[in-house]
């Protein structure tokens, strides 16, 4: 049978302090089968850090030559680094059939967006802005300012989940990951990605 | 919150022979919280059937009435008694926010998606045609010529697939349910269905 199945690439992004990186840490530990996109940096690796394992590590120059010659799904500046999701990486695993996972930003996702609109784009939200701001405070580490000024963004952020296809409440960080697992495998069944395969098989008897 | 959510129609079709009884069977005995929608039927009640549990029973002219009314969502006529879905009964368990599985032949998934085209529809597909000849044939009960005009019918349903939403194959009857029970936890998290909710939460912090 000459039909074979892409991978599919999974967005998850959602406000700051919703637990994207803690979501997806889950997914890694149940054995989830996604894989992780590793992204360019210009930072410098640190100790133990492996070229093209835990980044790829790059220059100011050949980072802005990727944005250049459109190489990056999305990128952003922090603290003085580059750091993007390159697309050729993305592309190769999903050619290989397996699907990928980005979490990123949601300013990120709207890059991604508009780079590869047939991504899946799974929003995670808090079970309310209240319980956002609890976990916000409940890092530590900033001022009453700066939790005013992350709620004023994560508001605006929560008017963006339309852009997205699905959205997941974490309330439980193990029922969001049921959530996304379902979606996966639930997508992996849409008539529009198979209806190729069932042509080749139709009259097959 | 005044949001409440609406449960979701799930049309379950499929060539016959493909195992939609099974596996609808399957999904009841592992408890997936789906209604299973309950027929009208004009045949007489056997011994021990319930009026409104096991059918509605009905007489002709109260099923004749039923469908100029457009009170029957999918109908059809099976030796000489007819059968068919009540779209008031159909109607009152979504609104009560549980979903209803209905478990039809596909041409009568075909009616429901005029009638009701925000339903899920997934087809059950055999693994390949080959192996949907070989259950039509275990069912011993078949001569030859009908096994084939039944194989001529599979084949044209086949191709009925594009109106599906989505494609499960039956390769085994567990990992078919695992299936469904993703598709329909997946489609509760569409944003689409959840965005008058989150519109709600916003600014309430």
């Amino acid at each position: 049978m000459s039909f074979k199945e892409k991978g599919l690439l999974v967005v998850l992004s959602g406000p700051s302090g919703v637990g994207k990186g803690t979501v997806c840490k889950a997914l890694r530990n149940r054995g989830t089968k996604l894989q992780y996109s590793i992204s360019v940096t210009t930072r410098k690796p640190r100790e133990g850090e492996i070229d093209g394992v835990h980044y790829f590590f790059r220059t100011r120059e050949q980072f802005q030559q990727m944005i250049k010659n459109e190489k990056l799904l999305e990128w952003a500046e922090y603290v003085g680094n580059f750091y993007g999701t390159p697309i050729d990486y993305v592309r190769q695993t999903l050619d290989g059939g397996q699907d990928v996972i980005l979490e990123i930003e949601v300013q990120g996702a709207l890059q991604v967006k508009r780079r590869f609109p047939e991504a899946l784009f799974i929003f995670l939200a808090p079970p309310d802005l209240k319980e956002l701001k609890k976990r916000i405070i409940g890092r530590g580490t900033e001022t009453a300012d700066l939790i005013e000024s992350r709620m004023t963004v994560a508001r605006s952020e929560m008017e963006l989940m339309e852009n997205y296809n699905y959205v997941v409440e974490n309330d439980q960080v193990d029922h969001a990951c049921d959530r996304i697992e379902s979606i996966v495998l639930a997508e992996h069944c849409r008539v529009d990605r198979l209806i190729e395969k069932y042509k080749n098989i139709k009259g097959a008897d």
